[in-house]
């Protein structure tokens, strides 16, 4: 397991058997529930930008688990957040992080963080400058609910998900970039990159050209590869990237030639919108080739309606997983512990 | 019971015995207490428009149960739904209904939902087209939190107030139209008048010209008086309805006769400031006649202070009701199921 | 005790030696944990105002005693509140707390309110006008997470903090002022200078002219201390002031000679950027001063880096106290009592 201070902040902390492990503590507690596992254990719930799958799935896992939760949303009901070191803060900004992350981490047993990617400076934001800042002033286990560029508890359901399709561990993976109305940050595509290739597939990114992942995620991703048996390519080429594909997983995000520069993203995606998933995506990919997405989906926008509603779409049961895994992942950090 | 899927849509899926069945439990958990009865379930609160009864009671009842819940508000910490069937997803909702209902029913037991009328299309608003197409989304059992035309929680406290105070169930009961600085919905008015039908009394609709409830909602409350041996009529005859009067339950709705048309609907309320409940309202009713309203309620416009803080009024009785009526529809939905 | 109705309002319905037993019921929750203490109590949370500390601690400590919370923010997910009585409510506000405060109550066992000063009339604010005003309204127990001039469990959790660090009872405590970007409320001078009193400190308000606490405020605390054998001075004097300090206690507050004129408040701490507690501030208190501060705190503008960060600061410790205490006048209030 990580070197890290307790908590779970990357898929990449992880081997794959560490993996395959807390996958089979999941579905241990799906099929026995432990109602009273986690009875008196506290999770803190920090929101720095919004959620629907996260905000609900965790406090219903963790009641089901027998634990409690408390919610704090910076900036609603709740002063607004400064992150900036050193900061004089005569601004709207009224707590600093470093006064706000012990306080609530000293009322609960671990503190869960969302804090996205400020979509500026590309190696910042790759460094996880912002989150790690965060992270590093919890005196309490952290659990990442999607950092600059990172998303451990998606790429954690969607390794269930795959494996409850019996989708081989070998089988070939399309990440594919999609339109979106704006730049979105490269949490899920670098956390599934990695996933997929930590899992052992045949991963391919197909994205349009000024959409390349940077070389900080691929790295991570084609040594994740090497050690589990898998690859991990990158194209421009549609037919050959979806030709035999087991899964497409379509991803949004922001142009990475000119990062942070939403005048030229919007420019470039202006002759982007025919990247959309339809049916007729799929037809090079196998026959049972089933579709992916974290949500929430632009309908007919980043993908056809006819995906989304039709027999390849895993979306709903990639989100219940959410849930079921990150049950596995509370009470291995809380689970027997004192409170 | 319902013919539809398990739930609570609305009160005229039950026959008046069936209600009666329902008010007996939630006196029955009133008066002995079942701290564990839903011990491990889960209720999901997604809230569409604001609450505070609603969002109050409905937590407490499950806790007081021994259940959990969590609250979901579009727009507040989580993404703008969209909820138009087919939509290209361009603008600024983030998540479609297809994909957030169905999700946030797979992390609970129960799923309510809170979606108030579009207030422009009657025929749509009548056919409750938006809360419908919601709830099918949902494997999950659903209960109605308000919908475009209904509100079953509000109902059934409401009966469980009149039989606390002893009101006869063939008693006279006015439902009077007030005065609102803008249209309301028709949601109470519709549950309220079909609820008193129902429950046998002799319903009389007080209303200015303008503003007669539609005939559907008339014939369903209708329906229900005949099945109960009560009776629905309608009058803009203050005097005729009022008098011998057991109870006034004042409402605010918008204008039926130019519906959605908030410049005419003003043009006719202009001249309704008088539509007001005060002390003598009661002139002609019985000296032991109640006062009802299902709060919020805008005092010295449709209602005066001296009615609401005086010893006719049973605004409180209602809304502490609504815990105790919907703690009843919890433990016949949720109790001895598997999680 | 208090001759109030049951709840906790103000440190001042307590006796020193009340405090003191209020305080050993925490340690020993804090020593021998109590996680069915308060099965099937609910605390509904209200709050007017902002919050991060309140918000999460109390929900965190009924939960650590097995008990449940629900949280109400008018204007934000429920509708505004109207609190001035008689008001003809034709404008934003939809709910009057004359309904919302017994109906909230009416769901739970105890009602936390948070309500800020208006901030306008001096003597209405130090009447306690708002928030007794909406206290009275609540037939259960109200605990008050601060009010116009009051904050009890901030003040509570500080002496905790201060018998925690052994700073002895008859030790110099020091209030002093420091700026902040805008006018803030008298509630934690306040309650602090009550509290140091109480506890028998001699305590020394530090301020600049036109920032001195009212007279009310001093002479309250002045009837602690004589009762206590601690003494209450203030002065504009920083050197005679700090000299031998055991402990700085830094706050903002608004100017009390123009109370409620933001532009006058504005001029004149325009001269007054000076105020800001640093390492230097401590020069001839002793040499282990510890610092305080009620938190969130705006950084290098109230109080410099070096001091927060640094070893005397104790801000971290107060916080968590929050929690601590609070868990006592939860159990205090709830515990034993019929649900």
């Amino acid at each position: 397991m990580s070197t890290r201070p307790d908590g779970f902040y990357d898929l990449a902390d992880f081997t794959r058997d560490e993996v395959r492990d807390l996958l089979a503590l999941a579905q241990r507690l799906q099929d026995h529930p432990e109602p009273r596992a986690l009875t008196g254990r506290i999770l803190g719930l920090l929101f720095m930008n919004p959620s629907l799958r996260t905000l609900a799935s965790f406090q219903a896992g963790m009641a089901r688990l027998g634990g409690s939760s408390f919610v704090i949303t910076p900036g609603q009901g709740t002063w607004q957040f400064e992150t900036r070191m050193g900061a004089v803060m005569n601004g709207s900004a009224a707590e600093h992080v470093r006064e706000g992350i012990p306080v609530l981490a000293s009322y609960c047993d671990a503190l869960a963080i969302r804090a996205f990617a400020d979509g500026k400076d590309l190696a910042s934001d790759l460094a996880e400058t912002n989150f790690n800042g965060m992270a590093a002033l919890s005196p309490k286990p952290v659990i990442n609910l999607e950092s600059a560029a990172n998303h451990p508890c998606q790429a954690l359901a969607d390794w269930k998900t795959l494996d409850d399709q019996a989708i081989p561990a070998t089988g070939k993976f399309v990440l594919s970039w999609v339109n979106h109305p704006r730049a979105l940050p490269l949490a899920v595509p670098a956390a599934t990159v990695h996933m997929a290739a930590l899992r052992g597939m045949e991963v391919v990114v197909l994205r349009p050209e000024g959409y390349a992942l940077p070389s900080a995620i691929m790295d991570k991703a084609r040594a994740a590869a090497s050690a589990s048996g898998g690859s991990v390519t990158e194209t421009d080429d549609a037919d050959a990237a979806l030709t035999g594909a087991h899964v497409v997983y379509a991803k949004e995000w922001g142009c990475t030639s000119h990062y942070g520069d939403a005048a030229a993203d919007l420019a470039l995606r202006s002759e982007l919108s025919h990247w959309q998933v339809r049916e007729a995506t799929f037809g090079k990919a196998r026959t049972d080739a089933r579709f992916m997405h974290c949500l929430p989906v632009r309908r007919n926008v980043a993908v056809a309606d006819e995906v989304l509603d039709g027999p390849r779409s895993l979306v709903l049961a990639e989100a219940h997983n959410r849930m079921v895994v990150q049950m596995a992942v509370l009470h291995r950090l809380l689970a027997g512990r004192q409170a």
